[in-house]
């Protein structure tokens, strides 16, 4: 044993540990992101210059503009955009809405739900039923019928993971219309998914059920929500009026933007870092997902900075319509597979730009476990980073498709507590996001990417 | 083995762990605090209808008044008001400063600093040196003569702990004055003790060394700063003109606040439950300490609603006069041991209102390294509430000086990114605060105190 040996071995019987090489480039990588990082410019940039972004919308098209022409202002090989078509909604302008009372009327706060059918200008007005089940829905049966459904479960909030409140309250908004409408319901009214108490309606997605008649969909903030149930225990009688604006408008064609660095030792190996590039189209799409192409960016970016050059191809892709379809996701994978492309790893960032816990891992036959024991015994590495949270759960909807490519699947965790504040609002904008808190989610996706990309994931 | 130690002993063969009484015990903690807690209506109470509360000021007197209510509708025993006499120090109206330029002037935004000197109506106009350590200050020497001196070393974007960066940058603030004056500058203007690029003044104690003249020290907010960086390099010849009116008025008496729930076993062993109740005087003092005082008497509360005896007294201590001169500390802890009362634990909230991760532990005489143990076997009961990071290290201001009659201090994390966006300004105010961020530290501290309680720390 040499002398530099028997030092190290002294300090490790000592208690002192000596850093690796591996804790020296995540120690660099953390130290660009923190101090020289581009992701909060460049998602000042997406928010305020091209703002929200709805599949088939001008937003739409500016992102795809603006992803790739950043994408080469990075360095990135092979940048291009990936064609495909789906389903084409808009929200029209002028979404009202009121409660009338025995001697007054108020208005409420509330936002069509993507997918959902208009009022059009005649409008509705029908008395309102409350449920707080779907037994309960079952149990009124023909009471139903002619009346304007409120949905009003509220998400628990005794989950410290809000996502778990979200997961378990938002069957509301998905198939609330058309169950309601299977009774003979005129529309539905739904409460916002938000863990708030406030005046923000928050929008999501909605599907109709084939066959069922299409009846509008609407989110109510849950300040109003929680106003129109007082309301409804002294004045069961009183009627709100809706009017909506939005439509389906058949399919329009969109895209996903890619660029990558190429693999010095298996070019032909890809891991994916991802995020979606479309938005609602309220706010702007800070939190969801802006933060994420900004994470997903700056991996590549951190990698050019400190001077890491990878052995496999990582390509950042920027998915378009996770909001409302899934077709990039889809698309991707379906390309990938009959391209056959190798996608040893794909991580993806849809949680928002707070302080991130950890990480999700997922994937088929064994590969989520295998995946799952690597990261774990990486735990150390991100110690000093209070990453400290590591599980193997569903990882992410855009990367999802590729689950059955047998890539193995990660999901970047920020803390949850504030994410429900701004999900699908006016309020998800650029000023909503803390930069540092954004800056060491970039640190900790590149630093998986890293280690993935040294070490491989079995 | 009975069936139903069969089934028990199965269900952990399988992998799942059957929750202990402790288990359910935090768990009822937790829900109460999420779903009926106290804390956040208590935060906006003090921030709105208290607002800032500097030692001697109205809102000292205010908040006194508010606690001695408050620990007394929680049904506490012993409510008392514990009175010292500290130093006296008053901001007074219109802080105001310049930037003379050759072609313009620009005004920028600073604050006197807490125990400084104003400068009076006859203002003080000088050129500037721009230090950027202690050795480049003396290097300087006569040069200083008759100067501002302008500290503008940055806080450290690189470490993810921003704690560690404002020890490692807050002497400028603490001792910059006094050492610029020993060079005979007439002002000291210090760069803002944040990690944001803003238009806050951040202000925050100094101190003046004994024999050395007194000339004011003043915070500048970090954009004007980094303007005044930019200037000087083309403008070397600049000059600054300020005005402050702040002054020391000598003593005033004021008041530490407390109230307890006596222990059903051990009523003589006490644990403190305990944060600061002044706040310097700009803004509503909501994260520092606003959100400590509430986590505190909301730990009594949460025992109240779960209906947990707790065996030692638990007793709440408000301290007043953290900011500028820890006289509630001192005192307390003086009075505790002329009394002969025995402190087996001190757990103090002071570093926001943010999600917690995890706690500081302290003590002397092995006592640090003891209840550092203890803490680290109750890891297993925290997990659930993502709290992961214990540590031993500095615990608490108020409750340091509890340290010498032989306490085990503890120390509650929250995330620290946000902290110094908001620390000593105008807009550390009650909507800067998360309800539910805020509402895990109070499950956290409850769930800590409970553990203190039930199985003592050593």
């Amino acid at each position: 044993m040499g002398i530099k040996k028997t030092i190290i071995a002294s300090l490790l019987v000592l208690g002192f540990s000596v850093p690796g090489e591996d804790d020296l480039v995540i120690r660099k990588i953390f130290d660009a992101a923190l101090n020289e990082g581009h992701a909060y410019e460049n998602l000042r940039d997406l928010c305020k210059n091209v703002g929200n972004r709805l599949t088939g919308s001008h937003g739409d098209t500016l992102a795809v503009l603006w992803s790739e022409k950043k994408l080469k202002e990075i360095g990135c090989e092979n940048v291009l955009l990936q064609p495909f078509t789906t389903n084409h909604w808009v929200r029209g302008y002028g979404d009202y809405g009121k409660i009338v009372l025995e001697n007054e009327e108020k208005a409420i706060q509330l936002l069509s739900l993507g997918s959902s059918v208009g009022t059009g200008d005649k409008g509705i007005r029908a008395k309102v039923i409350e449920i707080d089940s779907w037994d309960d829905l079952k149990s009124r049966g023909k009471k139903v019928e002619g009346k304007i459904v409120f949905y009003n479960r509220p998400m628990n909030p005794k989950n410290v993971n809000t996502f778990e409140s979200y997961g378990q309250s938002v069957d509301q908004r998905s198939k609330g219309a058309s169950e309601a409408a299977k009774y003979g319901a005129v529309a539905a009214l739904v409460r916002s998914m938000t863990l708030a108490n406030d005046h923000n309606a928050h929008t999501g997605n909605m599907n109709y059920e084939d066959g069922v008649k299409r009846i509008p969909g609407l989110a109510i903030s849950t300040a109003d929500a929680d106003f129109l149930h007082e309301k409804l225990q002294s004045e069961k009688s009183l009627e709100i009026e809706l009017y909506s604006y939005c439509k389906n408008l058949g399919t329009v064609e969109t895209n996903n933007v890619m660029g990558e660095i190429r693999g010095s030792t298996f070019p032909d190996e890809i891991i994916v870092v991802g995020a979606h590039l479309d938005s609602w189209d309220v706010g702007e799409g800070a939190h969801d997902d802006g933060a994420g192409v900004v994470h997903a960016m700056e991996v590549l970016n951190l990698f050019r900075q400190i001077g890491y050059k990878p052995r496999h191809t990582i390509r950042c892709v920027l998915f378009m319509n996770e909001e409302n379809g899934v077709g990039g996701g889809v698309t991707y994978a379906r390309v990938a597979e009959e391209k056959g492309e190798k996608h040893i790893a794909a991580v993806e960032s849809d949680a928002g730009g707070f302080t991130p816990r950890g990480f999700h891992v997922d994937g088929l036959d064994g590969k989520a476990q295998k995946a799952y024991s690597r990261l774990s015994s990486w735990s150390p590495l991100f110690t000093p980073y209070n990453l400290h949270y590591f599980k193997q759960s569903y990882a992410g909807t855009d990367i999802g498709p590729l689950k059955k490519n047998g890539t193995a699947l990660f999901g970047l965790i920020p803390d949850s507590q504030r994410y429900f504040d701004y999900h699908h609002t006016m309020v998800d904008v650029f000023e909503a996001v803390n930069k540092r808190e954004l800056e060491l989610g970039c640190g900790s996706m590149a630093s998986l990417v890293y280690l993935i990309d040294k070490y491989g994931i079995e």
